[in-house]
């Protein structure tokens, strides 16, 4: 099977550094041929060549101001006591800015300093000779470069380009990159979908990020697992473009043709590189044309894809990688990686209490949703075995730093009315609200670390019944604090429709789907099931753990549980049957001090308008009638 | 006439910030229609409304690994010595990455832990139920937000689009923003010019930083200086757009209708704004439509578009501008300015010795060619009367700090020869050659006070008639410096064909044109009038200066002057006729541990080599065979 045959080909794999070097070293560059475009149809492309001016600008001697317009040498005697006459449209012309010289003409007088009396004119100064004048060429002389090769188009060249009569440019064509999507599992996006369907959206992806690099991707028909007719394909690709990107089926497993198929028709430069995600990724040429085999994961081929790709483009186009943005920021969260391996893990990063805060996002190679929630990307070195938490780490960003310094960060539990504020304060206040949903518990102790401005929580205290408040004592004992009341939720048993469940009781007949230790509903479960006298051990899934309500109803409607505990929105979201067990409290904790926070008074506004309640309520299973406000509070306000 | 008329309302004018509160605050921002589009065509849009995913990723419960399919209880007492042995199609399945798990299974053991035999397959260890599965939505559960309202869709975010079944988004439609050219003088790019004709090129700057700033621009055609004329316009234009921009015809006198019809069919919010360039800009609306009268001359319309608009579209695509980049250097040249007026400075960057150096381009508000030089911009405060040389001063990138340290700094006299090694290095390093032109002195003084990496001269001292070596040794007594030959060239008498020109002593007889104080050829020219016994009082124009060969040329050309000094291929441009006086020395001059950067080290082979030659001589009065021979050095090597 191929699991054997990719390790042992691995045991040569070389650094991301090493594989870099040979690839940008070794791989053929095509020397594009250039193309003429329409002046005005330049923008954002690169020159081929020196631009020369064609004309002059200005292409006469213009007047600089409005005024008169004179020869310098009648003036030479021109005192205040004692004015040179000059007669209008004989020994002088009135002339606007930017009017031509009358022949001869070589010198302008501001109006502002002549005095008119009929066509007579005095002057009370001396003039020197083309003062005044904007002479020829003073912009722009004709036969001067104007914009030198391989200049990145931009919109004021364009204006230069016209204004120097040059209305045609020779640019660069832009790199044609073939992406040929490979994998007998993959259909086109919008079929629909078998199990075992894989939906091809990496070459959207590519297809993006080639044009935004400069280059003109061309996305090649999905070639089945077969080695005869992927060969056919990169050899026809190769041959028509300046580089062959191969994605390989997400199967690593039978379909792995691609190297093989280079070998035969090209140079395998790079076979493995010690890097995660991306490790399999394939450097090859086949004849002068650098040809790529990207791992179909779309993280691991995101990277490989900035890692390989974009350099080569940006050498196509002869312009340098742009710099990354780094930034030093406090890790929130342990990161393991083992020895040997250099682990880019992407980050969601918060600006709290004074300093940059940075929160590893998911791993999973397959989740592009971790690729588009994150705010930048960490490098764990190879020779370290990761990166405890509270320690320094450098953030390679794609965000700026002032949008990330502007965000409201929520640690906690997760709710749905959470998106509602989320998009009021987008659309009322511009503001950004970031939410990570690790639970109730784990938000408290976020804030308590200062990793977050606010929590949400929805803890029930087994001792008192009571939500949140013990918690937070607990926990902040000597503290400013204050718990907000975000809604009032109904929680309930989620199950499919003509399944039967009545209650507690029937949680041992199917399989239970239960959420993460620290989360409030968990907290809810046991408090009942303690109440109900119900031993954990007798329910079958007790220990399987989901992190939100929607990924629990999610598992409950593929069938993969059959009962699970969360909230009407998320069972009513998969037409699921929803069993009510309670309407808790559903609040937001945070420091006193942020209370002056102008983001969190926005935050306040909108949790209490009119808006944010008839929105809420539209979910269904909300009571919003106590939204905003205070709950409890360590100190006298 | 019009400038009493401008200078009684700028009176009133407002500071930079007050004009932007005033105008970003009470200008009406229509509700722009959102419009659907597909999936692929989203890149670089704007969400008009949260996403929500229409199917989950994965849709089904996939194995995350090659290996096998079971069902976790049949597992439970597998050991190392007491396998359990499942029969493969009945017990349990072979599946590869991505495969879907059999009716039932519910974990996946790998590959590589277990022994296959014929269809026996023993495990001996347990696994937990959902091990090594992608739980369904593990990436993205349906019905979840994907995206959040008001996002900038990346690459990335197509593909996850793609995968959670969304094929149409709901963007932003781009705000139209409408350009009307204004003024009898404008001709379209391409005309054949007449004198005071004026190419019409600022519509196609403001179109292109509008399509950057996700506008769409629509250029209306040019309205001739009639006030009815442009009312009818604007009112159409402001009827149909979001924006609509008013450019004044590049005369200011008697064509300023602009802000007489805005204030007929508008509301006038400001006129005049107490900054330069850019003073005379209008910010008005007329019906629900902001309307902005820009200025005629490019660098003060530039600065108003970048004030004034930049914002604007931003607001209505509900992004925040981007922050803008600065970088604290050494002025190199004093910075004059009004007090009260709050003044823009184009600037050149570099660095030099360690430290960002930053010199002033011209402040010609007619000069686009300024505006596409510049590296930066510098901004002197209103309460400031100017910033001497040497102080530091925050500059407003438009470069990356990256491009701007990878460059060479060259400062001193003008050659042709210089664009070649230019091009040169572009082509065959990647390399920036900045070079400017301030004469061989400015250049000396220049890399005297470490404001360059080399300085270009071709200084004659009348005393020894040698070039440039006593000079250096003046300057520099007691450093270590190198002066290496680039060409040798020939200089002569430039003066139109047909004219007769003989030689030094039919000087007095026209009108000459100078180099400017410092120039090589000036010192040149003064050293040839000290031999031939010329008084330069009898020489009219001797007084007239241009800062390069080219001006000279170009000023002759176009008859404002008969005959300048300069070099043959200056001459050749325009089609003028040449009386060669001497062959010179044009030498780089630079510090001798310049020899070890890498950058000169491919300057100096770049001289050397048979393409500069080649490239060189075709240019015409170039002699290259003692190019790159080290003429002097004070330090042997």
């Amino acid at each position: 099977m191929g699991g054997a045959k990719v390790r042992q080909r691995y045991l040569h794999s070389v650094t991301k550094d090493e594989a870099l070097q040979k690839w940008l070293g070794s791989c053929p560059l095509r020397e594009l041929e250039g193309e003429v475009v329409a002046a005005n149809q330049a923008l954002g492309r690169i020159t081929a060549k020196p631009v020369h001016a064609l004309q002059s600008s200005p292409h006469y001697a213009a007047s600089a101001m409005d005024g008169i317009a004179v020869w310098a040498k009648d003036t030479v005697l021109a005192a205040p006591l004692r004015p040179v006459k000059l007669v209008v449209g004989v020994d002088c012309f009135l002339v606007d800015t930017g009017d031509p010289l009358p022949q001869g003409a070589d010198a302008v007088i501001m109006i502002e300093n002549v005095v008119l009396e009929g066509t007579n004119c005095y002057i009370e100064a001396s003039v020197a000779p083309w003062a005044n004048v904007r002479p020829v060429g003073e912009d722009i002389i004709a036969g001067e470069i104007l914009l030198p090769r391989f200049r990145h188009i931009t919109p004021v060249d364009l204006g230069a380009l016209l204004a120097a009569g040059v209305g045609h440019v020779s640019v660069l064509a832009r790199p044609r990159v073939a992406i040929i999507p490979t994998g007998d599992e993959l259909v086109p996006p919008g079929s629909v979908l078998k199990k075992g369907d894989i939906v091809e959206y990496n070459s959207a992806i590519i297809s993006g990020e080639v044009e935004l690099w400069g280059g003109q991707p061309v996305v090649w028909a999905t070639v089945a697992d077969d080695a005869a007719l992927l060969s056919q394909a990169v050899a026809a690709a190769a041959a028509a473009s300046d580089v062959v990107l191969v994605i390989a089926g997400s199967s690593t497993g039978r379909g792995d043709f691609t190297v093989d198929v280079l070998e035969k028709i090209g140079t395998v430069l790079v076979h493995g590189v010690a890097m995660r995600p991306g490790k399999p990724v394939v450097l090859a040429t086949v004849g002068i044309t650098p040809v790529v085999g990207l791992p179909g994961y779309p993280v691991s081929m995101h990277l490989c894809l900035e890692t390989f790709v974009k350099p080569l483009l940006h050498a196509y186009n002869r312009q340098p990688l742009p710099p990354l943005a780094r930034v030093d920021g406090i890790l929130t969260r342990r990161l393991v990686s083992p020895f040997g391996v250099l682990e880019h893990v992407r980050v969601q990063a918060g600006y709290v209490g004074g300093q940059i805060i940075v929160t590893p996002l998911g791993r999973g190679a397959g989740v592009v949703s971790s690729l588009m929630r994150s705010d930048g990307m960490v490098i764990v070195p190879a020779e370290s075995e990761g990166i405890a938490e509270g320690e320094t780490v450098s953030v390679i960003l794609r965000k700026t730093l002032e949008t990330i310094a502007d965000t409201l960060v929520c640690i906690g539990s997760h709710d749905l009315a959470l998106d509602v504020v989320a998009d009021l304060l987008r659309v009322s206040y511009g503001m950004h609200l970031q939410t990570s949903h690790v639970g109730s518990m784990g938000g408290l102790l976020s804030l308590k670390r200062n990793f977050s401005h606010l929590c949400t929580s929805h803890l029930l205290d087994e001792a008192s019944g009571q939500y949140n408040i013990p918690y937070v004592k607990r926990l902040f004992p000597d503290e400013d604090m204050i718990i907000i009341n975000l809604v009032e939720r109904w929680q309930g048993f989620i199950h499919r429709k003509g399944d039967t469940f009545t209650g507690w009781h029937d949680l041992s007949k199917g399989r239970f789907v239960n959420r993460q230790r620290g989360a409030g509903t968990r907290a809810l479960l046991d408090y009942h099931l303690k109440l109900q006298g119900i031993d954990t051990r007798t329910i079958e899934g007790y220990t399987r753990e989901e992190s939100t309500h929607l990924a629990v109803a999610c598992a409950v409607e593929a069938g993969n549980a059959d009962v699970g505990l969360g909230i009407l929105s998320a069972a009513e979201n998969f037409g699921l049957s929803f069993v009510p067990v309670c309407l808790e409290q559903f609040a937001i904790v945070m420091r006193g001090e942020s209370l002056s926070d102008p983001r969190v008074v926005a935050l306040l506004e909108t949790i209490r308008s009119r808006e944010f309640a008839e929105r809420v309520e539209k979910l269904g299973g909300y009571e919003t009638n106590k939204s905003g406000e205070v709950v409890w509070s360590s100190h006298a306000r």
